[in-house]
Order: structure tokens, then sequence, then C-alpha cells
């Protein structure tokens, strides 16, 4: 159809079929998604009539070839003007074949890989019958008690962009209509809501204006610069009104200053939500309130459904206000292609045959070796075929290493580390012992575990959090390992073997108790289907660790929030002047995390020369060039993150201590060396000032290249000219 | 001198003569202030020369009748035109008479008590010479990590902006010109230096403009009302920009909006800061913003009486910009009197007799039993003067608890806890052991402790933080005491007596280990000179306990920030309709603090009528009044701080759960009771709104009056109609 014709079809539609439109309601709500009538809780009692659930506009978690053809057969043969259903699900890192969580897919850098991963997932759903996913998550992360942290790629604006454009490429492809294996992709969650005042979901989110700018929005709009279909609200208020009902972020800032003319569609709930946050006396008022600030889809509330028609009618609310948001429905379902073919890329046949392919488990197989993170190694890594393995801890034998937002994944068909070991060696070489449970263990466990281990030349402890630790409303005011498992640990090590931790988690952890007493630490996040296999291969050295944190590793929980582009403050520690006492410090504990931004090992080492610039000064349309030398100086091949960092020396406002502006991975032969250069321009030197304006200064810069944002010695001085 | 004569005055002075009253020297740079010469450190390489300080505006940290005397004396003969020197201190709790800490002051929710608290000590610091306090600090906080929390009222803006107004009565009086007992005040850190990122102190601030005029801004602006001479600008960034050089905070806001015309006074070195807080790149960068954002006294750097001469010659610095300031510092000194009489309150002989004297140890006793809290009490307080008492732990005999920022106050004379007890009984019913050091236990200190606890009754635990784990520069990531004083009490419980916990320490802490294996816990924080003598009186029931919690004591430090007054939220925890997952909540922990703003126990017991509202409906000229019956249910006479608080339902920006709206204290005698009544007015329901306007909305309230923030049960609405 053409817009014309869509418009036309819009004229068609009465009030109460273009309301409906606005509806999004979960799958047991509709027949043939063979979940049809399994409604209870809280949607048995939102009185919803067969009239309504004909017109509605789109359904959420439903998946599955036959049962998406089902569902949109029947809206089909009821709907009256027959507009097809919009088919919406959280694929978010893989539909059946399960990559790394987000956070971990951050950690590989790789930005090939992360578009793969999505380019996959969207080819396993499409063929389902998925026509959106509410998905890429890009909200910056610097509290690591929130449980949400696993959905992100971390803490930096620069590298969260990158990976926003990655996943949209990934899942929308170059054709959206025409290449039935993609998605239509929704960037979540609009704006901030990583920033949950004390690291609870859902909680307060306050900052400037200038900050959100500066250092939250970036990745949102990155995404849509790469095409991205829709925006979902954040459930958090921004600046004292909650996103759905926030008309100056939703239709001035992302509508009207971005140009946004895409679907919103709110989160769970979050325009009924408007109630109990404070800002709406009731349904009718939180209807209002999202339709004024552009919320086009209601998403399993019907405020809209339920008091739209009134407001028109009364006259708060102009019939125009509907028209465009169906509009944009109606448009994004002829994106789709619906209109032509509405079961779109649903196909029984090509859904047997691509999920969970082999080619599909082997691409989720590298990106989990890619994301996994070395923190520490004293020379026991990688482990040699000869040897002993006790193999000890609750992920030992555990197929719950997904991660949260796999809810199509299955933990059965999941490769625990056992099986990855044992695929690399003689069976007879790998004793397992569960050791404790994820928060109890008991006297037999660590019995059979210390029994397991005296036997062993390397204990290997598979630790980490249950699944249900992080995710959604998983947030931890304590982020250290379950006690069990650190009693565990403790025991272990006083055996005096050598210790392997490998770690699965959703979140920076404190690792006080694991890293100090283990000879190696592995962060292998929740690595996904292939876990165990990619987590073997690292072990064992068939691959070498390459994957780079994005989120600081804090210290201690009271360290909170520690990132690597903070400020300097007045008073820094370290200074050359500083007095003892007053600078801005902890009395107890360092100020920097325990393993920072950028960091990981390889089994190799690698040496950076001296770096050098090409001038010492940058003008408006003369970019500078940063060249370092990086040589393998070890005895193995290996790949090497080279990072660039720049610092202002003098802004308008404060300006971080450091802030990534680019990244280069080189592999390396032994003894291999490499010139490594980067250029460098004005526009990547830009800021926004107290006016908000995004522009750079004239004066002082240092940039530094090295393997982290830790180690990068002094840097160099450029100067910008203007 | 009249203004016209000031005016007069300033326009005889050289440009280099007025950049030096711009400048604050610390006392070692002045002749006759017995400490001349004891120049060191960054000190001796500020290039100060005699020139320079002969014209110099102010000194800080001088005291004493004599070296005051002494140092205006000295002064006079060297500056050309006898403009004396201003003498400025931190007198903050207290000058040699030590009251207890702010934070403390704050427990009394007494407004008389804490103005005479400043009276008494303006009238020992002006005897000895001062004119000019840092203080008031009415800095909002809500993060226990953050050492000088000791120096605020605590997290409620409504209630620091009472006790801003009672210091600055207190300081000042009503004739600051004609009555000599009294010191000008200064009110800090402006602004929002109570919020600076992780708890550390000197860190990033940034929050809305909205948050911080709602929340941070009312404390200072009551200050003002009050009548508060100076401002102090905070060591923060403001919105990006250090509030030392941020035009838009001091110069539109501050000056313009508020209309302040007194003295802005940097905090130490503030102004250099601006350096490495990276907005200036050198000195003359940083004095050109501070002197542009209206900041009249640069504290100890040279920034000003380096580079400003330099900067009028240039243009960059408009001279009519150094006249104001010199101007407004003329002006300050001409309302101290000190033009008529340069030495002022400064009497060697009134400052022997007021100095520590018995009435102002009297009322330093009294506030501090008004200040202790009593967090928990299973039937063992008060103590029986026929009881045998093992009184254990590292403030058993320790004169440390005076509390930071007391420096004029003696460890020597304050009153220990030993002495307090053994003044009400028999000494040989106290035993006393140290049982640990502040961070370290040896097993002979846990033998002797558990030795005197055999033969005992009761054992009191007197806990707490070294001074300096608190106060300014004395962040902490863990708020828990000790570990040492954690294994203490917990070897001490093995013995099954009942037990007493007495704390002192400055910020609220994470109790467990201490709330849990004490039979009693009292919140003493820092209680100053007579502090043994004060908790004496509340453990011996000679004073029945009446304190109250300003700021929530946290469940654990993974929970912080915690205040009563947040935001409900979309997914509040514990609604009606809440999922067991899907709410804003911590996994491991309540979202409650362990204990609430507004907290604290009696020897006896109260209870609350149903409250009774004389109307549905409130307008905007109509007040309603809120009326309970609170009745003395228990066997002792006491006071109880009935708490009123206020929620509007729906607002245009989310509003928190609960605010202190009033406050009325009622002493009752066992079995008495008494109708408490509370007028509530429509200027009491007013926010800011998010286009930054101070004003009510139309609609439904709750009003709940209770004995704290947590325990106010139903609440009753009204409408507000307009």
């Amino acid at each position: 159809m053409t817009d014309q014709q869509l418009i036309a079809l819009l004229k068609e539609l009465t009030l109460e079929e273009k309301i409906a439109q606005l509806l999004q309601l979960a799958a047991p709500f509709f027949e043939g998604t063979g979940t049809e009538g399994q409604i209870t809780g809280p949607m048995a009692s939102m009185g919803i009539t067969e009239d309504t659930i004909k017109n509605t506009g789109s359904v959420l978690g439903l998946s599955g070839a036959k049962e998406t053809i089902g569902a949109q057969e029947a809206h089909l043969k009821k709907n009256r003007l027959g507009i097809p259903l919009l088919v919406m699900a959280d694929i978010i890192h893989g539909y059946k074949t399960i990559f790394p969580v987000p956070l971990a897919i951050g950690c590989s850098w790789d930005m090939e890989a992360a578009e793969k991963s999505a380019e996959i997932a969207a080819a396993e759903a499409s063929a389902a019958g998925v026509h959106v996913t509410f998905s890429p998550m890009v909200d910056l992360v610097r509290d690591p008690r929130w449980g949400r942290v696993m959905e992100t790629t971390g803490e930096d604006p620069y590298l969260n962009g990158e990976f926003a454009r990655a996943f949209v490429r990934g899942f929308q492809g170059k054709d959206l209509k025409n290449d039935l294996t993609r998605l239509a992709a929704c960037v979540k969650h609009f704006a901030a809501y990583g920033a949950g005042e004390g690291g609870r979901d859902y909680n307060t989110v306050d900052m400037s204006e200038r900050q959100m700018r500066e250092y939250y929005l970036p990745a949102y709009k990155a995404a849509l610069d790469e095409g991205a279909e829709l925006v979902m609200t954040a459930f958090n208020t921004v600046d004292g009104i909650p996103a759905a009902g926030n008309k100056r972020l939703m239709r001035d800032l992302l509508r009207m200053e971005w140009g946004f003319d895409g679907v919103v569609i709110s989160d769970w709930g979050a325009v009924k939500e408007m109630i109990p946050h404070g800002v709406a006396a009731d349904e009718a008022e939180a209807a209002c309130k999202a339709i004024l600030a552009g919320v086009d889809i209601e998403m399993m509330t019907t405020c809209y459904e339920n008091h739209l028609k009134q407001l028109v009618e009364s006259g708060d609310v102009a019939e125009t206000l509907i028209d465009e948001a169906v509009l944009r429905i109606l448009q994004l379902k002829q994106k789709l292609g619906l209109f032509d073919n509405p079961y779109r890329g649903a196909n029984i046949e090509r859904e047997r045959e691509l999920v969970m392919s082999t080619e599909h488990r082997q691409a989720a197989r590298e990106l989990a070796v890619k994301s996994c993170v070395l923190l520490k190694n004293e020379a026991v890594l990688p482990l040699k075929t000869t040897q002993k393995i006790a193999l000890i801890g609750p992920f030992a034998r555990n197929g719950d290493i997904l991660g949260p937002w796999s809810w199509m994944g299955s933990k059965d068909e999941a490769v625990q580390l056992y099986d990855g070991l044992k695929s690399k060696v003689d069976a007879s070489l790998i004793v397992a012992a569960q050791g404790s449970d994820i928060a109890h263990m008991t006297e037999e466990q660590l019995e059979e575990a210390l029994e397991a281990a005296r036997d062993a030349d390397v204990i290997v402890l598979a630790l980490g959090e249950h699944s249900d630790m992080s995710g959604e409303a998983g947030s931890r005011a304590d982020i250290r390992l379950p006690q069990a498992q650190l009693d565990l640990t403790a025991k272990l090590k006083t055996l005096g073997k050598p210790m392997v931790a490998v770690l699965f988690n959703g979140r920076p952890l404190d690792l006080h108790g694991v890293y100090d007493l283990a000879d190696a630490v592995l962060e292998a996040w929740y690595p996904g289907t292939e876990g165990g296999a990619a987590v073997a291969d690292l072990l064992y050295g068939d691959s070498n660790p390459t994957g780079r944190l994005t989120m600081s590793f804090p210290f201690a929980v009271g360290q909170v929030p520690v990132y690597y582009n903070h400020f300097n403050t007045g008073r820094p520690q370290g200074a050359p002047d500083a007095q003892v006492r007053y600078v801005s410090q902890y009395l107890d504990i360092p100020n920097e995390p325990l393993y920072p931004f950028g960091y990981g090992l390889s089994y190799t080492t690698f040496a950076y020369s001296k770096a050098a610039i090409s001038s010492p000064s940058m003008t408006m349309d003369q970019p500078i060039t940063v060249t370092v030398k990086v040589t393998n100086t070890g005895t193995r091949g290996g790949e090497e993150v080279v990072q660039l960092y720049v610092r202002d020396i003098a802004g308008e406002v404060v300006r971080p201590v450091k802030e990534l502006k680019a990244f280069h991975k080189v592999s390396l032969q032994p003894g291999e060396s490499r010139d490594v250069t980067f250029e460098l321009k004005e526009e990547q030197l830009r800021y926004h000032h107290s006016d908000l304006s995004l522009r750079s200064d004239a004066g002082e810069f240092t940039v530094y290249v090295g393997p982290n944002s830790r180690d990068v010695g002094q840097g160099l001085s450029f100067k910008l000219i203007k």
C-alpha cells in the first residue's frame, strides 16, 4: 500500500477501531496462539472484550510459526477491514539459539559479531512469525546493583552507540520489507532507565539535562540514526515525569528535535503506572498524558482503550493525535509488508531448519568465546590436557547459563561446563562435584568437593549467580557472590592447589573472596547456549581470551557508582600537591575499581611503544593521527583491543578524566609488531556545554593509548586551534 | 561609618589594596597571632609578601582574645588606611564548650536549644575575638558514606531550614553591630555540597535544577531570610561548573533572583581548584571565572591577588566588579562595628569568664541529652542504680566524643562515659574495660572485657567511630562499625547478659551486628564536652530520651541512598496489585531503612488517637486543622515529637510519598492526654513544577500524623480547592 492508501484505510476506521490499534495485548488474549484463554492474574481483570480483541493492533510475547500463523488467520477473519496483527516479542540475545547476554557481547568489542548475533536472532524469530523485537536495550549503566545491567553493553556512551548501531543493522538488515529474515528493532528504554537511584529497578532517575544529553542519550540516537523503527519508553521518571507521559522528552525532544516519526510504544503497563507514580489521578488522565506525550501503543493496560474516546469527545485530546498514532502503526505494518503478506517470515519448515541450526550454534559459541574476560591468570591457564581437573561449584553441571531474557531458550539444550571440558580431554580427567548450591552449602556437598579436589592437579571452580539474581527486577544490594560459594572457595583454598574460578553472572561483582584466592579468574557472564563449549575452548587454550570489560568491577558495593569516565573533582587523589587527608577519597578503600573499564588479559602479552602524534595541533578540518606500535611479546598468537582515550584539560563545564574515542582490534602472532593508527577529528572533541550546545572548545587535550582505561601512561598533549 | 563614607574609603584604595581586601589568609601569615611565621606545606609556596599581608582583608582560623587583639593591633599599624582585619573561624558546634555535632542537634527537633547552642558558641568565640563563623552548614544529605553528614541536620528540607534559621538567630542575635557577643553567620556550602556522588567528599554533584530547588536550596534560602550575612561556595560542581565559578548559581540565582547582597566567600582553596576541576586552564582564568560568578573573598589561594589586576587592565574584568566586592566586605566590617571598635568583643577577661563556664557546660549537657536517640530498648533501660555495670568498649574511657569540627574543644575536658556513670552510683558498681581499640582487638583486651562482664548485671558497650572516621574528607565505603568492635560485641553476647550499646559516631551506620545482639541501643553521636554526663543521665533514667532521627539509618550500604521522602515509582513494593517480582525492590534486603526518619523511643509509651480533620477541603485562604490526641500510656513522664506528613496524590511532577510539614513536642505525665492541633495551609502544599514555578495544585492530598515517618497509619484525605 502507498501512504495514500494507508490514509484512506485510516479514514475508514471508526474511532473505536483506531483506538484499538493503539492497544497491545499478550498472546493469551488471541485465538490461534495456543495459549488463548490462559488469562489469569491482572490480565483477567482488564475487562477486555471480544470486540476489543478483534480490533487490537498488536500482540506481544507470541512466537512460533504455527502459533503466529494461527493467530493471524483467526485475526484476519474477525477484523472488519482485514488489518493484520503486529507480532512483537523480546528477542534480546537470541531467539532459541541463545547468545551471551548483551553485557557479555559488549565485552567482545566486536561489532560484526554483535551484528551477526542479532541477524541470527532475527532469522530464527522471523521464521517463528515475530515482526518486531523489543531490542536493542542501550541504556547506559553505572550501577551494578541494578539487575538489568546484563541487558546493556556497559558504561560508555560511545561504545554503547556502536553496539546500538550493530544490533539495529543485525535485526533490521537493509530491506525490512523484502528481507523476511529480519525484524523491526525497538530501541529502549527511552530515556535513562539505567540510572535508577540506588540501582533499584524502576526507581527514580534524576540528573541534569546536560548530563543526560552527554552520556545517556547518544546510544538511543545512534540506534535511530541507524534506522531503528520503534522506540520504547522507560519506566522511570525523567526530571520528575514518567517517560510515558513526558511530553518534553517524547514529543519535544524525540519527535521534534530528533525528527523521529516511527512508533513509540510504552513499556509493559507503563501508561497506567503514571497513577502510582503520582502524576495521573486516574486512567483517563494517564491516557491523556501519554497520547499528548506521543506514545502510540499502550502495552498491556487499557487507559487508551477505555478513555481515549471520551477524551476526544470532551476535546481534551484532538482526534488528529490519534490519527497520527494509528497512521504510524499502519505505516510500520506496511514497512513490514504485512498488508501484502500478513504471515511474513512465519514458516514452519524454515523455522525447523533454522532454529538452533549448527551454524547458529557455532556463531553463538564464537561470540561466547569473544565475550569472556580473563581477569586474572597466575600461570595456571590455559589448562593442560594431561591435568586432572576437579570441576567444582554450582555451575559445574548446570544449564542455567543462558541468562535473563532468553525466554525461548532451553536450559536443557545449553552446553554445560562439564560437558564442554569433557569434550576436550579423556573423561577420566574430569571429576565434577557441585560443592554448593547457589546460596547454600551442606556438609555433604563440601566433603564431596574436597574429596574430588584432593586428587586433582587443578581445581576449576564454576561459581555464579542464579539467573533470577539479575535481569529485570533483579536488583541486589549486596553484589558479592552468595556466602555459600565464598565459603566453598575458602575451604578449597586450604588444599593449596592451583585454582581457576569461572564466573557465570549478570553483573559486575565485588570479587573479594574469589579473585584474591583463585589463581585465575575467567568472567564468563551468561555465555548462552554454547557456553560450556566456549569456556572449555578458552580454558584449554584452543582460543585465546580477547574480551575486555565494558563496565567497571567495583572494589566494594560502597564504592558505587564507579566508572572510568568520571570527573577529576577539585581535590583529586594522587595529584602532586594533594594533601594526605583533604582529597576526594574513601578512608577505607581505593577510589579505583577492582578491574577497570577496558580491562582483560590474554594468554599472550602485548607491549606498547610510546605513542606518536602527527601534529601537536588539530584544526577544525585537519585531524591528527596517533600511532602506537603494539608487539606480541608472548608465545601465543593473540588479539589485543587497542584503546584510545582523550581528556579535555579545561572545558566550559567539567570534562571526564578520560573518554574512549576509538579502538582497534589487532591480531598478532608471537613476536609480531603492528603500527596501530587512529585518526582523531574535531567532532570527536565536542561535548554539551552549559547552554546544551554540542561543540568543541579550542585548547589543550591529552590523548592516551593503551590496553585499558587505567594503564595508559602519561599521554600526549595536543591543541585544538579554532 | 555611613555607606557614603565607605564608598569614599573605597575610592581612596589603590587597585592593589582593593584586590588584597578580597584575599583571606590563615593566621600564621599575620604578626601578633602567636602562630606567625608557622607557614609550612602548601602555604609556604604561595609567595605571599609582607606588602600583601598588610593589605589583606581577612584572616581565618584565628581566635583567642590575646591573639586577635595582637593581630589587629599589628595590622592597623601597617595598613595604610587603617582598615581592620576581619577575623573568621569555624565555630561549628561550639567554641570551647562543645555541643553535640549538628546531626545530633538535628535529632533534638528543638529549635530553641539549637539557637541557644549557637548563641553560646558566639558568646565564647566573640570574646575570643572572632567576628564571623563559617556556620551554619545546611547541606541536605542522603548518603551516610559522606563523612560530613555529622555537620548537617539531616535529610529533610523543611527541618534543615528551621535549624538554619535557629542557628543564624543564635549566632547573629538581633543587633550584630551593638551586641558584641554575637558573630556574623556564613551559610554554607552553596550549593548541594551534600549530594556528592558515591558519598565521596568533594565529588561531582549532578541533579536536575528542579530537584535542587525543591530539596537542596530551601535551607540556604531560610538562612538568608533569617539574615545570614555571608555565603560560602561549595567545593562541588553544580550542573558541571564548580560553585566558585558558577555564574548561574552565584550571580544569577543567589544575587539576582534571591537578592543577596552580602559577602560571598569561597571555601578553602576552591577558586584555584577550578584548575583540577578542569574549567580553568590557569589561575588567571580561575580568578576571572570566580569574580564574574560573584565570589568576593578568595580563601587561601591567590588567583585574585596575582591576576585580578592584569584582568582589569586587559578589560576581561570590569573594575566595578572589584569595587562591588570590596564594598560588600567593607560593609560587613561596618556592620560588625569594626571601624569604630576593631577589637569588637575580644576581651581577655570576659573570655576567661565565659569560656567553658558552668552555665555553658550545663547547656551543652542539656542539648546532648536531647540529641541522643534511643533506637532499641528491650526492657533493659533505664539502668537501676543497684546494678553492677560492666562498661566495655573503646569509648568507655575516651574523650574523643567532641566530634569533627571542634578544633578549639579539648578532649581532655570532655566528660567520659565512665565518669558520667560513676557520678550516678557508687564507683564499685562500675567496672570498665576497653575491650578493643577502634579497629583492633587483642586477646588481652578481650579477656579483660569478658572478665569484667562475667561479674556484671548489665553490660554497657561503648562503641563507635574514631572522630577522624567522619567529618571533612572522612568518607567511608563501609558504614558498619569496625570489625573489631563487632567481634567484641559478638563475644560478649555469648555471656547471655543484658547488653546496652551506646554509640559514638558521626553518621548513620549499618547496625547489623549491634542492634540485633544488644538489648538496647542508644545513639549518642558525638555528644560534646558534657557527653558522658548526658549519656549517664539517660542511661539511669534521670532524663527520658526525646531524640528522633533526622536521617535514615540504612539497612545496608548497598541500599544507599535511602530517605523517607522518596518517590513512589510506578511499581511500588507492597501495593495491593503488586506482582511478586516486578516491583521496585532489592532481592536481598528490604526497601525500608533499618530505622526511619523521625524515629526514636522513650522510656514511656505514647498512644495516638485517630486524627481528625477540620474540613475535607482546603482553599487558598482557608487552612485546615488536623488534631490528634496523644496519651502517655506508660509509667514515666516523657516528651513526644508528634510529626505531621503530607502526600500529594497526583502532581504535575512526581511527589514524595511523605513530606514533613510540621511537628509539635508535647510533654506528658503518665496517663496524661493532650490534643495536638496542626494548622495546614495552602502554601505548605507548594512545590516546584516542571517549569520551576513554585505553586500548589488543586486535588487530593493525604495527611498523616504519627511518631515517625513510618508509623503513621492510613492517613486522612483532603482536597485543595482552587
